[in-house]
């Protein structure tokens, strides 16, 4: 891959001086194009060789652009904030909206590379972030985002003679750090690492540019020329929707299905009730307190038909735990800000720290219930939302995150007769309008997406759990049940991987 | 993922009675109407628990439809000529071209599987193989083929009561082998492994369809109507060319490239020539008959511009083999079957078995740089076409194939001279077209292309050597050494994984 990144690429000063001022008013009218169209957000990671310029362009990019619009984000040890999340959550937190520039500095190609590089992952771990990158920006470009990948290479001896200048001059010596010639020792092992991953991600949406380094007007140049192309060639393609490749879902055919085959007839009484919440919300309650708990946290799904009783169940978990520690996420149609971002993002920023619950009154499987059913999005978003979901999940999992799902299931004559009772009872007023009606006629759709979600979604590591709910008294006790059964379960486990 | 496989689906024979008529007659008028658009194929793969059903529901779509436009294939263990070629050369061989529809029993989701529950693989195994499978799979979707993925499922005691009752009955007890019981005792192990590997493979573009297989009624109908509507959307959806969401390459700004600071003034004596010459073909010739060659296979690559001298070099090597160890295949336009299958079917389909020499006469190399420069495909497909070719290659060397390319690379003067030469001397006439001349008109347009392929396909496994070639005798001494030295360094080495 760096081959042609060392032939001594160079540009004189006076080329330089005679191409820059065309290229900076190009991409200062691209930029305010992407601004105007706002259809698209555009990500451009740069990465690279220590000393090869990074730093220098991506302050020349804003030099050259209105940098309002651009966010540059640099990223060095994890906060406190970042370091109780998933690795991605912080890159998430950085991505630009629709309509932006967002400058990535290292962004999630560093760590898998340095830890490689300096021994402390193994193979299998590189591996692993490649495949999860590939699918991070695949996913990326799929939500419409021109991502663009800059690596700044030096050939070794274009490197060492770099540092020594920096370090010649009193001006510059401060930027020379010991860390820079540690890592200078470890050049070739770094080539090899990156050249591999370069060539790995360097995917046909999303390929790899690698630029010299050694001659500043060359790299400018060159950087912001790929920059432009790319803004322009993407400014004047036409959104494409396309269409599902993917083979259709199929109802069952016997019109059994796991919602339908569910015990319904479960109950309990008023007396076992009361014993039984008291006692669950007290071992819900030490969960939480647990020393081992301090390093996890606790995310709840609560979806289900309308009326079956997500909201007083919700709160009969929520007595047991101490308000500072918990967060409840009611999920409603997207607000701007979100719709500017990929599906996901919204659901990443609510994600808890160590020691947090946070509870999701409906979730992310809105994407492959209303908005499949009510045709909100394309079939080829729900069908690959699955995936992404999965995978999603996965990431929570792995980093520390015990993931619990409900379905709370109540037949269609048990919701009938709730809306009514709704409608009757003053109080209850709210809780009951035209969309309510509205939704109870597409029943059938909506019982079709439940089932197809419940089989494509659950999974080892976050099972979803089908609570029958006609009677609001089991299904609380059930859930509070499943819930201190999988805290405890996970608290006993070692980490999964 | 198998919970809704698990619930005791089943259709009556009544119902069944009513509905396969008009099922039957639907699939054959759609197999049908693919046949004649014939645009694109497609891949049925069947997999699941053994005693589901998989072969009687495989047989009744072969009944149901006009089974000579279907090709089934099973896969057992490899036979010789499989076992010497990478693992993906039998699947393959049996893609079913444009038009047709192809039945994969097994595929290449059984070894993962079958050797993660054995034990025989370790965890990274699977998690690659799933990997290259999501890429292949993706292949082909993007090359428009309607991959249809069925899993037959049966529970743990649906499965143990199925062989019971297959081994009762005299006419089925031949079915149940011992292979079989073994295969129900990890019967959990199976489960598990099976619905982690669906669940990571069952993408938007190619999900899985998990089939409860207790009921034949039920399975047969569901099998049928998932491949019914499935190719029913699939023939409704208009063929859309993708724009390339990747952004675009760039020549180099200062003009300096690989190409053109290379020395090409490098030459060689006449004398010194013929005496390199024959010891480098000894030690060739010596190579190939190394027992540890006896395990291994070599594909040359050569490339270059029209009259760089391909052809006199090939002879050049090709006299230091034995004629039936190696094998030429001049690569020119594909031929209508090839065009009917992904761009690398017809590279696939020549790699050599152990011990044997394949010489490509100009390569899949051609999709970046003749199909590029010409727009005989669209951006989307070159662009994506490098990380395909490294993942191809990837795949060769890590099973036993040794992968050298050559770039002949000759001035534009001397290509002048050797145009004019091949005009004027009488045998050398059928050299020289006006496609020659055509070509040499977008001599930079070629020179870019040849400069992006370098930069993106040229890896630590198989690494591009540019042959400076104004020099013939230079050029071909160059060839033969770096042969000789790639040659000794992958017989020296250990398997590369």
């Amino acid at each position: 891959m760096f081959e042609s990144a060392e032939v001594g690429h160079r540009i004189s000063r006076e080329e330089y001086k005679q191409r820059e001022p065309e290229l900076r008013q190009a991409l200062l009218q691209a930029q305010y194009r992407l601004l105007e169209q706002g259809n698209f957000p555009v990500i451009i990671i740069v990465d690279g060789v220590d000393g090869a310029g990074k730093g220098e362009t991506v302050n020349l990019l804003n030099e050259w652009m209105d940098p309002r619009h651009i966010v540059t984000h640099a990223f060095g040890d994890p906060t406190d904030e970042e370091a109780q999340r998933p690795p991605m959550w912080r890159f998430w937190r950085s991505l630009p909206p629709k309509g932006r520039i967002g400058i990535l500095f290292g962004s999630w190609y560093t760590n898998p590379i340095v830890n490689q590089v300096a021994g402390t992952a193994k193979r299998i771990a590189l591996i692993q972030s490649i495949e999860e990158i590939r699918h991070f920006e695949q996913m990326l470009v799929t939500e419409g985002a021109l991502v663009i990948k800059l690596w700044f290479h030096l050939s070794k001896d274009a490197q060492r003679k770099r540092l020594k200048e920096l370090e010649k001059d009193p001006k510059t010596q401060w930027r020379v750090t010991d860390t820079d010639w540690d890592r200078f020792r470890a050049y070739d092992k770094f080539r090899k690492v990156s050249e591999y991953t370069l060539r790995e991600t360097s995917t046909g949406d999303a390929p790899w540019h690698v630029i010299e380094g050694s001659d500043p007007h060359y790299r400018y140049l060159t950087a912001g020329t790929l920059l432009l192309e790319a803004l322009e060639r993407r400014l004047s393609i036409r959104q494409e929707r396309r269409s599902s490749h993917g083979t259709p879902l199929l109802p069952s055919l016997d019109s059994r299905n796991i919602l339908n085959t569910l015990d319904y007839s479960a109950s309990m009484g008023k007396k076992e009730y009361e014993s039984e919440l008291e006692k669950l919300q007290g071992r819900l309650n030490l969960l939480t307190r647990d020393p081992r708990f301090a390093k996890k946290s606790l995310v709840v799904v609560f979806e289900g038909q309308d009326a079956a009783g997500k909201g007083g169940s919700i709160r009969r978990v929520t007595t047991a735990l101490d308000a500072r520690q918990f967060n409840i996420v009611p999920i409603a149609a997207p607000t701007d800000e979100e719709r500017a971002h990929p599906y996901l993002w919204r659901f990443w920023r609510h994600l808890p720290r160590h020691n947090h619950v946070t509870i999701f009154d409906r979730s992310w499987y809105g994407r492959v219930l209303v908005e499949r059913v009510e045709k909100f999005c394309t079939t080829a978003d729900w069908m690959r939302a699955y995936i992404e979901i999965n995978d999603f999940e996965e990431q929570l999992v792995r980093n520390n995150v015990i993931v619990v799902k409900f379905w709370l299931a109540i037949t269609k004559d048990e919701q009938l007769k709730r809306f009514r009772e709704r409608e009757e009872v003053a109080y209850k007023n709210h809780k009951i309008t035209p969309d309510d009606w509205r939704n109870r006629r597409k029943w059938t759709s909506y019982e079709r997406a439940v089932c197809d979600m419940v089989e494509r979604t659950s999974t080892e590591i976050a099972p979803w759990t089908l609570i029958p709910a006609n009677d609001v008294e089991y299904a609380r006790i059930m859930i509070l049940r499943t819930l201190c059964e999988q805290v405890e379960g996970a608290l006993r486990s070692r980490k999964k991987k």
